[in-house]
């Protein structure tokens, strides 16, 4: 099935469009979690493979998708990596959708090699089998055509999504995505790209698999590119701890509310360390996150389209 | 000790620059080798790690560099990780230095992230230890300075390596990199930021820690880069099977045959898939890898400034 009506049943499934981002650093687990784990670096990769399956536990009865940032896991080694692929398969496991945020970027057999590895089948013996098996991965443009088309296959092969960097959230982003060629931004001419490489990709619902990351830091960009980029579906960061609000990432939906999924990652797995949090939960790291999902589910279905995925049951 | 100054050293005591790119493939690894390997995951991660470690054998005499396409490991998941973990420690282990060619981009917290994981150290319990412990990483600059200074201060602190992509050597590459803003190109933006990134990091040699990707298919570039980003090392890929020859490469050095390490992966590792390397070494992969390896190191010394590391006792 296509990877973006299938982003759209779970998103209508559930009700709201929220992406949990999993961002582990050990030294923003819950202090009463960590200290069951030995202090060495199996032990840390194992507590992040108990704290993002706990994460897990939590948001799939109420979001359609989880986010891995790789780079927290990658830190921990050959052993971060299998708590990645462990929490990974434990979501979708859950019915939840899998994105890893790799960014990962590469040409021709080399971005082939990086698609097959997290999205497709690798050669196995005689056969190919899946190794990472997310359902969607996300990849940065800079390399031109030659360093997304090929993921462009595998994914429309194996049913899975990506999400290339148009603009990002950070405050230098401007730095070179901002600079105007032939009367155009750089983030506007690969936007343009982004278009044709995504054209021939379309599921039922009229989105492709291949989407763009668009920071929620920037709303004026973020409307801009909602009206000229119809049916890629967008990936959000920058709501919550970076300072994007409801109102800021508003544009980013189409009149139903589909279109594009908001991640918040410390907002939400880290909500416990925030001191009105610590006062109401205390040690209960993980009511702490319930508390902030349903908080920016409202959040989100008050102030943009979202609203409309709240079916008269749901609420 | 400085990056620079550490590579510097490697490339005069070897006499030569070249960087081996090893990106295994187990599709090209040697059908006599892939034989004794089980047909599962387990086992073709098992075979990247011992033909790793078998070009690092005949090749840590021979050259100062080796340089990890993170890609094809990261296709067989953890295990293939830990195949490249292993041979990444055996190559330093054998005297050379290791190269991660991951082109990893984020921002801020997140790009500290893998900047510790592949270059610095990683918070375990009350310390903090090296995790992959490379000595240079490749890096994707889209997203301007947040995505590029964590990576720099880690490196600084380390004694460790960067090189970002500036201009790439495959044919799409201009799609971004060549659009003129300003009157300059995207990479030539890209290349004016590195070199104030770069500068408060040189080492003894005048080099900085922050190098730049400069293809070798597009020569006239890498002339100009070189003429414009004194004091920036190059990593520069494209030479042999992507159709760069040592003619191209020679504007990458300095007039001592420093300031450029040339990257050759295929048209090293796989030289026993030739025809004619069957037919003069047959089965014996390694010999043909070595005899390719000095076929290069004549090439270079021959049509480039590189030929003035030999030093008369060396030939």
């Amino acid at each position: 099935m296509h990877f973006a009506d299938r982003l759209n049943a779970a998103v209508k499934r559930v009700g709201t469009p929220i992406c949990v981002g999993i961002d582990p650093r050990p030294e923003d687990l819950p202090p009463e979690f960590l200290d069951k784990f030995p202090g060495d670096r199996p032990g840390v990769a194992e507590s992040l493979r108990v704290f993002g399956d706990g994460v897990v536990d939590v948001v799939a009865p109420l979001v359609p998708i989880v986010k891995f940032q790789a780079a927290f896991y990658e830190a921990y080694g050959p052993e971060g990596f299998a708590a990645l692929h462990a929490t990974a398969q434990y979501a979708q496991g859950k019915g939840l959708l899998v994105l890893i945020d790799g960014k990962r970027n590469d040409i021709g057999s080399t971005a082939d090699a990086y698609a097959r590895a997290y999205l497709g089948k690798v050669p196995v013996g005689e056969s190919f089998e899946p190794s990472w098996n997310a359902d969607g991965l996300t990849v940065n443009p800079y390399l031109g055509s030659d360093g997304i088309t090929p993921f462009v296959k595998v994914a429309a092969r194996e049913g899975k999504g990506l999400y290339a960097l148009v603009r990002t959230s950070n405050a230098s982003a401007g730095e070179f995505q901002d600079l105007i060629a032939d009367g155009k931004a750089i983030y506007q001419h690969v936007a343009q790209r982004l278009a044709q490489w995504a054209e021939p990709y379309r599921g039922a619902s009229g989105y492709s698999l291949l989407g763009a990351v668009v920071g929620a830091t920037y709303p004026d960009q973020l409307a801009e590119l909602r009206a000229t980029l119809p049916g890629i579906p967008f990936l959000v960061p920058g709501y919550g701890t970076q300072g994007g609000s409801s109102k800021d990432v508003a544009p980013a939906f189409d009149t139903d509310g589909l279109g594009a999924i908001i991640n918040n990652s410390r907002g939400l797995t880290y909500a416990y360390s925030r001191p009105a949090a610590r006062a109401k939960y205390g040690a209960e790291w993980q009511a702490a996150i319930e508390g902030a999902v349903h908080e920016m589910i409202a959040d989100l279905a008050e102030n943009t389209n979202a609203g409309k995925l709240r079916t008269p049951t749901a609420e």
